[in-house]
C-alpha cells in the first residue's frame, strides 16, 4: 500500500506561500519526490524554458501544468482573451513537457445566473483550443471541481459531466481527478470506469477536513480528513493509471504557515501511509 | 411571476436566533404568510399539541417539520436511538399536520471514511421507520444536501440518489427540494422530471452567495445570489407541484442579526420578485 516518494508529484500550490519555483524544484530533489506540477504564476518567475531546464536538471517528471480554463466570460472580448491565454498555457505546458494542461473551466460570468450557458461556453472554449493542444501534443485535463465552486471557479462539477465533455470533444481531452472534488459522488466508481485509462491524465490528492473552515483554503493533508483515498486510488489504478500521485493542498491556516521542508516530509510520509 | 405571501412558508430557521415559535407563528400571520415549517427545537418550546393549536388558530398551513434523519451511527445503540428519535418526529409531524417530515439523513459516523456504508445505513434507517410513517400518514421527505455537507450532515447529495432511494423504498417516501443544495446539478432538470408530482413534497428557497464565507451559515436571501430560482420553480411546477414555497435561510452574519419583522418583509418581497 501507499505511494513511494519517487511516484509523488508536488503541486506548487501546496507550498505556494513559502517557496519560489526554484525552491520547489530543489525541495523535490532533496526529498526524493519524483515530480512537480507548477502553477503558472510560479512558472512566470523563471519563464517556461528556464523552468524546463531546471526541472530536467533535477530529474523531475512534470505531472501537469496548472492551469488553463476559465472560459466563460460576459462578452466576446473576454471569451477571446480566455482562448488566447489558454493557447499560451498550452505552449508553456509543451515547453516544460507537462503530462497535461489542467483545466479549471471557470464559473458564472459576473452577474450571470445562467449555468447552462456557462457550461456551453466551456464546451465551446475547449473545442476552440483543441487543435492547438493536439498540434502541441498537450493533453487537456478537465478537472471537475467540487459543486461548492460551481459559481466562481468551475461549472463542471461531476466526473460524469467531464466524461460527457470528453465524449463530445474527442481525442486530446481527458480528466484530472482530484479526490477532494469527487469523493462524495455516488457515481464515482462507475464514472472512473467510464473514464478508463485513456482519459485519466492526472490524480490529485489531499483530504476533506471536518469541519471545513474555509470553502477554498482549508484543505487537509492526506490522512487528516474523511476521504478514503486508498479506495479511490485503487479505482484509478484498476483502470491502468500509472502516473504520479500529485499532492495539491490549499491550506491558508495550516500547511502554508509551516516550514516547507516539514510539509514535504509529512507529504511523503502520508503518501506512503495514507494514500 | 413570483409567489404571493399566502403561498409562502416560513421555515423557523430563517429567524431562529430572534424569535420563539410563538413569535414566528404570530409573525407569519402579521405578514400574511400562509405557512410555517418549524424545527423541532422550536416545537419543543410549546410541545406539538399546543403548537398545533396555535398554528391552526392563526390559519397557517404546515409545509413540513424539520427534521428527522441522522441515521448513520458508529454502533447499534446509536442506530437504535436515531430510529426512536425519528419515530417521535413522525408523531410530532402528525400532530401538527405537517405536509412532510424532512429528513436530513446524516453523514459519516465519527471516525468513519465509509460513505457507501453510511448510505446503506440511511437506506435501512428510512426503511425501518417507514411503516410508522405510513401508519401516521406522514410522508417522509428526503432532502438531498449539497455535497459540501456529505461528511457531516447528509450523505445523500444529489436528487438522483434521492430518487434512487424513493424507487427502492416505495410509497410514503418523497423528496424535499432546496434550491441551495441542487442548483449546480447538471442532472437537475432530468431528475425533477423523474421525481414527478408524487415525490415532490417540499420546495425550499434561499440563495447561493458569491463568495460564500461560511460553508453552513452564510446562505443568502432570494435574489442576492446566483441561483436562477424562477427557473427551478418552473421545473417543479411543471410537474404539478402546488405546495407552499418555504424560505429557509441560515445566515449567522446577516439575516439572523436583523429585526425579524424586516426579515419577513424582505422575504415576502423577494418571493414575489425573485422567486
Amino acid at each position: 500500500m501507499g505511494v513511494p516518494a519517487a511516484r509523488v508529484s508536488l503541486n506548487t500550490a501546496t507550498v505556494r506561500e513559502q517557496w519560489t519555483l526554484r525552491q520547489c524544484i530543489e525541495g523535490c530533489a532533496r526529498h526524493g519526490i519524483g515530480g512537480i506540477s507548477p502553477w503558472r504564476d510560479k512558472l512566470g518567475e523563471l519563464g517556461a524554458a528556464e523552468a524546463a531546464r531546471l526541472i530536467a536538471d533535477h530529474g523531475l517528471e512534470v505531472s501537469g501544468l496548472c492551469r488553463g480554463g476559465m472560459f466563460p466570460a460576459a462578452d466576446a472580448a473576454g471569451q477571446q482573451a480566455a482562448l488566447d491565454d489558454n493557447r499560451r498555457a498550452i505552449d508553456d505546458a509543451a515547453t516544460i513537457g507537462a503530462a497535461c494542461l489542467v483545466l479549471v473551466v471557470g464559473g458564472l460570468p459576473a452577474g450571470s445566473k445562467d449555468i447552462a450557458g456557462a457550461r456551453a461556453q466551456v464546451r465551446d472554449g475547449i473545442a476552440a483550443i483543441l487543435d492547438h493542444a493536439r498540434a502541441c501534443q498537450v493533453p487537456l485535463a478537465i478537472e471537475p471541481l467540487h459543486p461548492a465552486y460551481a459559481a466562481d471557479r468551475a461549472c463542471v462539477n461531476t466526473l460524469a459531466h467531464a466524461n460527457d465533455l470528453c465524449d463530445d470533444l474527442g481525442e486530446g481531452v481527458g480528466i484530472a481527478l482530484d479526490v477532494y472534488h469527487v469523493w462524495w459522488d455516488p457515481q464515482l466508481e462507475v464514472e472512473i470506469e467510464r473514464a478508463g485509462r485513456e482519459r485519466l491524465l492526472a490524480f490529485h490528492v489531499c483530504d476533506w477536513l471536518v469541519p471545513t473552515k474555509d470553502i477554498l483554503l482549508d484543505r487537509g493533508m492526506m490522512g487528516d480528513g474523511v476521504i478514503d483515498i486508498p479506495h479511490i486510488r485503487s479505482l484509478v489504478e484498476a483502470q491502468g493509471f500509472d502516473g504520479l500521485t500529485e499532492v495539491e493542498i490549499f491550506s491558508a491556516r495550516d500547511w502554508w504557515t509551516r516550514d516547507p521542508d516539514e510539509v514535504l516530509r509529512v507529504m511523503v510520509e502520508r503518501c506512503r501511509d495514507a494514500v
